[in-house]
Order: structure tokens, then sequence, then C-alpha cells
């Protein structure tokens, strides 16, 4: 473990496995359970960070989950149910003692317990809420009233502020008497009269500054304030592009209402990209620790819309049977073209996909990345088509076979560009999540396609 | 435009299109540079951020790009550069007249030119590093002489630190009378008389306390140093993992060397993330403004590489090329075993390579998840059986056809559940990146078994 919470910075190595929770101390916390020697326990997972522990429960099985949290018992702590993926967390909250799970929650950041409960089903909601304390189950349900994955749920409520006519000393001597401050902060937020932020200055200025130094006059640069609606994908892109440290969240009159930092940012920036990655790859918001039965239950509509996809390809093939019964090497090459067109097809849409995600793709430059998806496409086209279709000429020593394969190829890939950067566009002008839906639609395309013009220029070619 | 640097928040749309560089603003830029109004132009440009106008600077083409940096001329920011994605980046810096480049370059901190230096070819770097004064060109060859995508290039080397038996007194005094402050920082670093850190104290923590507090009483709970060497990857992961704001750096003696930021970390985990995602598609570190013959060359080895994978594939289906000429059935049918088998394949393996990534697939479940992944190939492969086994009897009349591609679909959908499992697995442990190359090998594996079980089956089945 390279983690610690002693204030003794261990090494952490600088190898490819760093971070990585090692199999001997997984092994020695499970012997304890095993055993159920719990002061050993609490040795082992006290210098664990909170992270670590929530890694080490999805790791381990069911079973061994239950007993080690029973083990544990009072002293698991609430940081550690934050950290846990959603389907262990359940398990995990179900399986505390009602009087753990009370004080686990009651540790916790108003903001962390709005992440906390807002997946939870009802009766496990309720459950949680009724242990803290009055204000902060207004705040937590007031937090859960805006939309889901908006500013609103991901900020806290808490904040350092200061009318903007204040000088630094009055400003420390504030924040030193003051009782409300949030837990970590880094900007004091400069308000108006009618509570508007109007700047951010950082405590690194405000500590490097004399006294009488008006706050106004070391303000940041460059101010951003968040709509508490905003959806938090694009909270996760401000704080990213504007390099922001945390930002001021205000309401529909421009008034402070709360604040996001950076770290709440990188969280969902992580988020955001791994539902990318997934549904890209027409996987759903699964993870690990789901139970088989929900993991196949999750993919089956992917692979059944793949398989819809795949036999109207199959009809294609089917109009030309005649052709390939005449000519059986066209079934033996055909799966290259539509292989070749879809692994092309994905390049593109991968990189419109991602190009939308960073908004680096936008209604400017559109036409020009669609002309230049079609020309890559037109150049890797003829260079395969070549190198392919002198492959096929030697293996079946029919001139008119590689040819036939060299335009089917050409055809494909400048359509697997093309094809490629448009359905992304498309998709998100119409408001669908590119990453979602392109991969079907441009694979059926390159897979109808591909089968039409090698087959179709075959039938005319060959007969 | 929702960026701001005057200091009056401008309202920021929350609908879906927030952050996008507005279609009429771009329009109104190109058109003072039509007409070569510099004063329209600077009057524009001056809301931008950096960052935006680095973006608007690769939305518009390379001739509008030319001669709008020449019209701004000395207005010319150096953190336009640092924003720029590499390509571009080059393309700006030969545009640039020289005495516009130096005085870009001198206001940027050491580690942005550092980030700014590191890719660019030989003369372009000395022609930046000559510009900067010898201070910084020492701290910025200090950096270059730490390994690549290392923690020491990332980290900034100026730090707040203070000695671990200061008090809070103490260190608001030598934070005001300090002139060599980071221009950026959220801790004090507590260090041993040796330079080795020992502690974070939050600046929030010694604005909130009173002068008599030892330094040491009001540190962090969780600290974490980063050995200089560490791979950028791994510093990501750590501060995601932990929650960082920022972490000193130390070399092998454990003293402290410098300090990396959780900006930085934000950064480094979104190019992961993009690297991850274009190359599980097969697509290099490419961006939108490469040029046609750059991109096609780059994504030409991953075509390369499938052609030889699908001509294995198609040597398969040759074997029964008596098969298929009897039954032209199976050459309409079999693109539909291979297709659902790389589909399945690759939920398989992307589920995988992102678990690899953020750690969460160690060697206490790998065996779990291979299992996982075969029961869940099975479950599906059982029920995409039943359905293509059904569709093909009533679309050929053929119960035994309808019987080949159901056991066909059972075998390489399982197959396709564990080498998606086992080959990112594989990959890691061999030390190649799995996002690179588990695509090729599964789906290779996922043809070969489909075509053959297929066509293999019926083979024996029909004659």
């Amino acid at each position: 473990m390279s983690q610690t919470t002693d204030q003794t910075p261990l090494d952490v190595s600088p190898e490819d496995d760093a971070y990585v929770l090692d199999r001997k101390a997984i092994a020695a916390i499970l012997y304890a359970v095993e055993v159920q020697d719990k002061q050993q326990l609490t040795d082992l997972m006290e210098p664990l960070h909170a992270a670590d522990i929530a890694d080490l429960l999805e790791q381990v099985n069911s079973f061994d989950r239950r007993r080690l949290i029973e083990l544990y018992g009072r002293e698991f702590d609430g940081e550690i149910l934050s950290e846990l993926d959603e389907g262990v967390r359940e398990e995990v909250i179900s399986a505390l003692a009602p009087a753990v799970l009370a004080e686990a929650v009651r540790d916790l950041e108003s903001d962390d317990v709005v992440d906390l409960v807002e997946d939870l089903d009802e009766p496990q909601q309720e459950a949680i809420l009724e242990h803290l304390e009055d204000a902060d189950r207004v705040a937590v349900e007031q937090a859960l009233s805006y939309p889901e994955e908006s500013a609103g749920r991901l900020m806290q409520r808490e904040t350092a502020m200061a009318p903007e006519h204040w000088n630094v000393g009055e400003c420390i001597d504030y924040l030193r008497s003051s009782e409300t401050l949030p837990e970590q902060f880094y900007h004091v937020i400069l308000v108006d009269p009618r509570m508007r932020p109007v700047g951010n200055v950082t405590l690194g200025r405000i500590m490097g500054s004399r006294r009488e130094v008006l706050l106004a006059d070391i303000k940041e640069d460059v101010f951003q304030t968040i709509p508490v609606t905003q959806d938090e994908e694009d909270v996760a892109y401000a704080f990213n592009q504007y390099h922001l440290i945390s930002a001021p969240v205000v309401d529909e009159d421009e008034r402070l209402v709360g604040v996001i930092t950076i770290d709440d940012a990188m969280v969902v920036l992580d988020e955001e990209h791994e539902e990318d990655i997934l549904r890209l790859a027409g996987v759903g918001d699964e993870s690990l620790t789901d139970t088989v039965s929900d993991t196949a239950r999750q993919r089956f509509p992917w692979l059944a819309v793949n398989l819809l996809t795949a036999i109207v390809a199959s009809l294609v093939i089917a109009q030309f049977e005649g052709t390939i019964q005449k000519y059986v090497a066209l079934a033996v090459l055909m799966p290259i073209v539509a292989s070749m067109g879809g692994n092309a097809g994905t390049q593109s849409l991968t990189v419109a996909v991602r190009a939308i995600a960073t908004k680096d793709l936008t209604g400017a430059n559109v036409w020009r990345v669609i002309r230049r998806e079609a020309l890559v496409g037109l150049a890797n086209g003829l260079a395969f088509a070549v190198l392919m279709g002198g492959i096929s000429v030697l293996w079946f020593g029919s001139v008119e076979i590689g040819y036939v394969i060299a335009v089917a190829m050409v055809i494909n890939l400048v359509v697997a560009g093309l094809a490629g950067a448009i359905v992304p566009v498309v998709l998100e002008k119409a408001g669908v999540d590119p990453a979602l839906a392109s991969g079907t639609f441009v694979t059926t395309v390159t897979d109808v396609v591909g089968f039409f013009a090698f087959l179709g220029f075959a039938s005319i070619m060959l007969t």
C-alpha cells in the first residue's frame, strides 16, 4: 500500500502497478476475517484510505464482503460508502447494522450524502436520511430537488465569501471567527450586496498580501460562474477547459447558492469518459461487481440491435446467392470487405464522437472534417485495393475477382469515412448521445454497402 | 461566449451547447481578419479565454489561421500556445514573429514552457528556450531531463513550504514576505530539517486558525507524496483516487523537489482517457487538425493488421468451399455468427480494459471476472441461439441449419467472453497496452472460432 493516513509518507514504487492493492495485503485481511480476529483486521485496515477499502470490498467476493463488514463493525467509515460502486454500495448498506450506518452517514459532508443517496431506492434513501441531523437532511433534500446530474447536485452549499469592498485584514479576521466555513476551500468569493458573485480571490493571494490591500485589487483574472441547473458534464468541461479550481454556483437570479470544487469536477470527468468508452462498445453503466444475470441482461439489447443489422446485411448477401454458388471464392472474400469497412468506420466515428465531446467539432469545421474523413477513406481505400486486389489475383488466379474486391474496397472505405463522420454529427443534432448509437448505424452502413458493392459488382463482372 | 476575463460573470446557457464557440463570434472574428481591422479583432478576442482562442485557431482553416495570427500580432499570449493541439502548435509557432514568440513565452510558468516545448522538434525548441531568462531556461532544461510523461515533467518547482515546528503566525509572516511563491497554491508543505515532506496544511485551515496554533496540529489526515519518476498516468490516478488537491513531489531520497496540482492531473486524466478511447478504436494520437495524408498514414497500420486477421478468417472459410457451394444459405448466415461474436468480444474486452486502467481488475478478482464473462457469454449465447436458430428455420425451411447456427452462436459467444477477459489481462502482464492491441486479438479469435464452428458443424450435420 502506498497510501498513508499516519503522516509518514511511505515509498510509492514508480512501477506500473503503483497504487494497485497488493495481493498480500488482501490475503492478510481475508485471513483476519477468516479467523475472526477483529483487532488484527482493524490494524490492517487502519492505514488504508477509504477509497482503497472500497476497492477492496469490490474485489472480494460477496460472502467475504459480508463477513468483513460484520467483523469491522463500528469502524466502518461513511467515506467508504461514498467511494463504493453502486451495486456493491446497496449490498453494503443492507449489510450494515442500522447504528453503524447512522454513525457512518453522520460524518459525511452534505454533498457526499447527496452523491450517496441519489441512486439508492426509496427505502434505503429513507433509512439514511432519517439518521441525519435536521439541518443536514434539509440540505440533502434541497440538493435532491435539482435535476439529476446537474451542478446543484454536485455543489456544496457552504461557501467562503466576502463583500467586494473588504480588505485582506477584514477577510482574514472574518475567516478566523467564522464557524460555518467549508471543510476545504481555495478561494474567497467576492459578492455584491445582492449576493451575486463578482470575483474570486485565491487564499494564496490573500495570505501573501498586506492587511490593508483591497480584495477587489487581487481578484483572479479568469472568473466563471456555473448555473445551478447546468449539466454536470458541462461543468467538468468548464473546469478542464479553463483550469478552474473552484467556481461559484448561481441560481437564475445570478445569486450565489453554492460552490463546486475541481476534485468533484474531476470525478465527473472520469465518469463521463467511462460512460463514453463503455457506450462506444455497446456496454451500459455496468461494473465488474454486477452479477452474471444483470450483466447478460444489460448487454443483450445491444447484441439484439447488432443481430438485426447483421440480418439486414445477410439479406443483401441473399440477393446474390446465384452468383456465390457459381463463384464460391466470393463467399471466402466477402467478409474481408465488410471487416475493413467496419474498422475504418469505427476509426472515423470514434474520432468524431470524441471531438464532439470535447467541443472541437462544431459548425465551424464540420464540413472540413467530413471532407477529410472521405479523403482519408479514399487514400486508404486505394492502398488496400491494390494490396487486396493483388492478393486475390494470386490466391484465386482470377484478375476479375481482384478487380471486384479492389473496387469494393475503395467504395466501402470512402463510405465508412463519410458515415463515421456524418452519423455522430446527425445524432448529436437529434439529441441522441453519439457515443451510444453511432456504432450500430455506421456498421450497418459499411456492412450493407460492403456486401452490396462487392457482390453486386461481382455479379456484373463475372457473368 | 460564456467565458469572461472582465470580472462580470456572463450568463452561461444551461443548454447542451454550453461553452461551444458560437458560429457568430467566429464569423465576426474572421470578418475582422478579412477586412484587416486590427482594432475590431483585438476587441473581439479580448474577452476570450486563451483556451477558447486556441480552440478557435484549431477550428478555422490554415489560411485564416495564419492571417489571424499576423493581424493579432503582439497581442498573442503565451497561454494560447500552451492550449493548442500539437500539430497546430508547430504551425502557429513558425507563423509567429520571433519578437512576438519571445514575449509570449516569457510570460509562461516554467511547467507550462516544459509542456509547450517537450513535443517540439529541436530547432523550434531552441528558438523558444533562447528567449527565456537564464533561471527559467535552467528550470525548463532540468525538467526535460526527467523521463517523458513522468511526474518530473508535470510538477512546478516553486513550492510553498514551512518547517514542521512553525506556528500559523510564523507561516503567514513568511508567506507575506516571500518573493518566490508559486502563482497558485493551496497547501503549505511541512518539511523536516532534511527537506523531506511530512505533511500538508491547507491554506483554509491556516487562515481559520489563531497565530499561535502549531502547523503540525492542523495537518491534513491524508497525505501522499509522488516520486519524481512516477508515470503521469499513475499520478492522475492518485489524484482521482485520493481526492488530492496538490501533492509534493520527492526525489529518490524523499526530498522535496516540486509540487503537482490537481488541475495538471486533470489534464493528464483527460489525455489518458482520450488515448484509451482512440486506441480501442485503432486510432493513434491524432487530432482533427491533422492533414489527410498524416491521418491516412496513422490509420493504415491498424487497418493492415485487420486485413491480416480478416485473411486468416477467410482461410478458415476457404476450407469449407465445398460445403458452401452445396448449401449457399451458409454464406448468407455466416457473417451473422462472426458479427455477434465480434460485438460480444468487444463488450467484454472494453470492460476489462477499463477495469485494468482503473485498477479494479487485479490478481484478487481476475478469475472471478473471467468466469463471469464466460457465463455472460453462455447466457446471451443461449438466448441468441434460440432466436437466430428459429429465424433460420423459418427463413431457409431447414431445421438442420437452425441447429447449426444455434450451436455456433453459443460456442462463439462463450469464446468471445473468455477472449475478451483473458486477452487484455495477458497483454497487460506482458507489458503491452491492452487498449492498443486487445481488439485485434479478440476479433481474430471470434472470427476464426465463429466461422470454424459454424461451417465445421454444418459440414458434419448437412452432409
